[in-house]
């Protein structure tokens, strides 16, 4: 097979000044000694690309910047450290968490994820919306051979945040776990994942819709949250013995789910919070707190083996994932539909037009 | 060895009416088949105790009622059904949880303290502030023979909840503890089963007093709430990295910690509750518990398992515990103390006067 | 309701001399206050019986015994301690496990089958080859109204235990676990148990018709011992990477598996013995088993927690347990067959006739 | 400051041929871009560095081989991609684990012993039997500035082995452990790591010195082997109610502890190997292991994260190594005494004479 050819110049989406993007030829990287250059083949949108154009997250971008972290394309450069456990010509993902140090006692317990060195795809580094993306060959998603890289876009960051969450919550086969914000994008994936390990699941959320929506993906039982005249006692209600399920996923975008969920967990439970409205608090009483036992806790993205995990069960065609596709060029478009809250599914971008 | 007398009649503290005492005389009960009847030699006081009294808990209590739950004595007559594993002459410690369903979801997870059906000595059923008191065999303290009953009795609550803390919080050999509240009652405990467990300690309260009672009972560092300009930086400081504490366990009677602790808890850390500031509330923000993978957990009294575990430490020499004696006739002025909150370490009372 | 009618004599069979059954009238008890009276109306029949009957077993039986431990029937009578979430009518399951003390150290971390003390049902107390049988009522399955009693009789002991088995394996939704007599009886409810838990499964077991039969199951691979030139080879090559299976469920009935499962399974994979062929012995490198981190645990019957969750994956229709029912008066036969070793699947009495 | 003079060659000890070893010169290697270059101080001198020369073990040598893997020195050269976290004039250890890939399934769980790419220091690359040494950025042992570099050197494998076993039993402080082969190297250290977490201890060994010296450790019990008329009666009699331990630890060089350990251990319980006697077989019989559910793991070296843990108890001051130091010259006179049988305690070599 011969080499790969690459090009030197490239098309990219770059955010030059903050708040806006340009669509222009920028010079493609060649990867250090632990990299990897991957042709991205198609993107994933994600509202995190938004705030990071719009730099509006305390955290400052780097500038100029090329964002994207949703990235599934083909490896077609390697530096001399990386083994043969990823070649020229495999596929490849970058996903949020672009490298870290592999060394700090954060990574040393595989939680790279809080790596005070951390590199973020399309935030501290250039990420992938452009035709060819450098990232850490520690770091990258093995995606099989054969997979359909469009569909499988979105699963590097959604997907994945959703199985994590689904891990953390510590919850068993046969158990029971509220999903709020069920009909969403997350919520959608989340309620396979769950299907898929064994969970049962009461969804949350509004309208007749995504009641069917989330039945049609094998939601257990669903709660209206626009009809519910209850609905702490309407989610207690779907579960055994009234006892509300053994964990809570907040995939929602707004505060109140968050100080609402202890109410209807059940005592011993999790309440694993994932989606991040603006400036929203946790907020919970302390006594029931106490007496029930509750536990309330944050799950951020996954690490590289729930990355793994989680490509497998999409792999194995148990996770489906609704999607549209337009080109890299027409990014501006994405994100306009993006502010004005339009967007339903997921949005990726073909980064060879 | 002859069999105990028993009398028909005991003095008692009675709650006749909410708010006040009566020291009398009463009946002396007969255990049921499943029961023992101790003859308490020693109770804690409790400030759950005055709340039972003064009927200000969400909770109601029965009533006439027998306050009393950290009772030690002797058994002196059991039901048909217990076990020669308890026998008469034993001695034996009556808890908060007086009795559990013991085939509940709960209960056969070895959470009795979460049964639906739970009985709570002094509070749903007489509890150990008279000479003879009832319990359920299959969940009395065993004490070993030759414990001294008068300095265990605030162990079989407060030494319990603090262990079950400890034990809750995930915290390894090694590893570190944050103590709000280290130099109180609970506080005092917690630091002594901390360093039995091979933990490290960041002892948080005000003044030098605290400071040096904190140090001698093993405490590795001491950050004084009074003095400190930035607590939340000094606690960080004093642990490694100053990537912060592994655990924080939340003793404090004021609402501001519960609402602090995940600001200097290590990233993965969790934050145990246990103390029970009134109407307070556990507040965080959502972004910063997400990206840190923080988890924020109540604790509350412990189980069986953890009784015997928290007695065994006790009965090795590990834990020591200050307290002052007075007899079960002066109650009411403990109360009062409690009241002017002017009560430093424990107050025990001699049941035979 | 009326309360139900009971007789104070009914059929049994009864093992009066080791080696040998009388099918006869004997007096229905009465429950003590912890207990309860069970109108037994099937029971499946299982190896164990026979062994309690022939006595060739080192634990020696009551005598005379009835034996039996997979009896599902209504509750007609309860003692005076027997709280209301089991009353006169319910539906109730007899185990293995009939009673324990429910205070050790075992029962108090939830591992009741361990209690010293522990009643076993058709061996140390009567069990279900009766009309009527007493059981702890703290300790009889909970079964659900409207369930087919018939049916879930095996379910309450080789259910349960397969259910055990795949819990202590450890194995996570996704993950592998290789079933050695993947198609027998135990096999059989092992597999449907594993795809109900989001696992993935290798059935081992010999010739084309246990084939079939495991894929119908649900298997995700087969491996044939009896056609197989490299069993270790067949089993590592048939999950990822070639690494071997997460865990081994160890059910055959003949030493051979147990001595060569730690040679397939993954690295730091846990091998669980379940099955209990006569004198068997474990036997493993010492060398391996350190540089590998292998795990080799024996798992027994479930706790109480267990049972509650296996027959609720039953209930939900998960688990399609094959059974041929006879009368009660036949069980010497069935026992002549099962000497015979002419038993495919599960052989369930009606104890009515 | 001026950087360190690195000469060009410098002493080694060298096995050219299996089976002896040559004292020469030979070239500093350069550091890659992962890599750090270590001037090595002091080197424990470990069993597994005689079978590496003479070749008698299964996995074959690299030739010709500096062994060593207890290597304890300063950081003089380091690659590109060595983050700040590490740097010249650093303090740091060579273990047996001198790489691994940090990519596979293995490595992303934090199990990097079990990497199949994994580099053996003094076995598969050059050791630390030499001035200066290469190691792995990401894999050497970070050692706090003031440490005693010649009493670390052994806690770099005995000591962090032992710890990873203790920490494999899933022991909780409070709990027993029973240490087979207590008075030896490892077993010295594993009754100091022990006390430290906060385990009790049933000291097995032979002999009075022996006994003495385990006491003085803080052994909590002592059984002598060599006078024991029943080992496993005696065990159990050290703990509580005579259950067994919660978990052994076979340090042992002898086959039969590996065979017997299950018979003494508690039910539930984990007896975990970590010596390698030739050889050897675990072996125990099917029905006790079901019945008792009892656990039986290898546990090879640390990772990461358990060095760390490992040296910071050392560094605190709580595990104390008896050695005796000799120079990197007199290594064949340590091995020869070593074939005989008659080294007590740990030898270090002095790299520099």
């Amino acid at each position: 097979m011969s080499p790969p050819q690459i090009p030197s110049e490239q098309w990219a989406q770059v955010v030059e000044k903050t708040g806006s993007l340009v669509y222009k030829r920028i010079p493609v990287q060649k990867p250090g000694p632990d990299e990897v250059l991957i042709n991205v083949k198609y993107s994933g949108v994600c509202h995190t690309d938004l705030h990071a154009m719009m730099g509006d997250w305390p955290l400052a971008t780097k500038l100029p910047l090329v964002g994207g972290h949703e990235g599934a394309g083909v490896v077609v450069a390697k530096g001399e450290l990386v083994s043969d456990d990823l070649n020229i010509g495999d596929y490849a993902g970058i996903k949020w968490l672009n490298g870290s140090c592999l060394a700090c006692s954060f990574c040393r317990q595989s939680d790279e994820p809080l790596c005070g060195k951390a590199l973020l795809s399309g935030y501290t580094v250039d990420g992938s919306f452009q035709e060819y993306a450098i990232a850490k060959a520690a770091h990258v998603a093995r995606i099989p051979k054969g997979t359909n890289l469009e569909e499988i876009a979105p699963v590097l960051c959604a997907g994945i945040t959703v199985y994590k969450g689904l891990k953390e919550s510590g919850v068993r086969p046969g158990q029971w776990v509220a999903i709020v914000g069920a009909g969403g994008g997350l919520g959608s994936m989340a309620l396979q994942y769950a299907k898929a390990m064994g969970l049962r699941t009461v969804a949350i959320d509004g309208g007749d819709d995504k009641a069917a929506h989330c039945k049609s993906l094998g939601a257990s039982a669903y709660v209206d949250f626009l009809t519910s005249k209850d609905i702490v006692a309407d989610v207690k209600a779907a579960t055994p013995e009234g006892e509300g399920p053994h964990a809570v996923l907040l995939l929602a975008v707004s505060e109140k789910p968050f100080q609402q969920a202890t109410e209807y967990v059940r005592a011993r439970g999790a309440v694993v919070c994932i989606g991040l409205p603006a400036n929203a608090f946790l907020k919970a009483p302390v006594f029931d707190t106490v007496i029930r036992m509750i536990q309330i806790k944050g799950s951020y993205v996954g690490n590289r083996q729930d990355t793994a995990e989680a490509l497998d069960f999409y792999a194995r065609g148990l996770i489906k994932v609704p999607f549209k596709t337009v080109g890299l060029s027409e990014l501006s478009n994405v994100y306009g539909l993006m502010k004005e809250g339009k967007i339903v599914g997921r949005y990726v971008v073909d980064c060879s037009r």
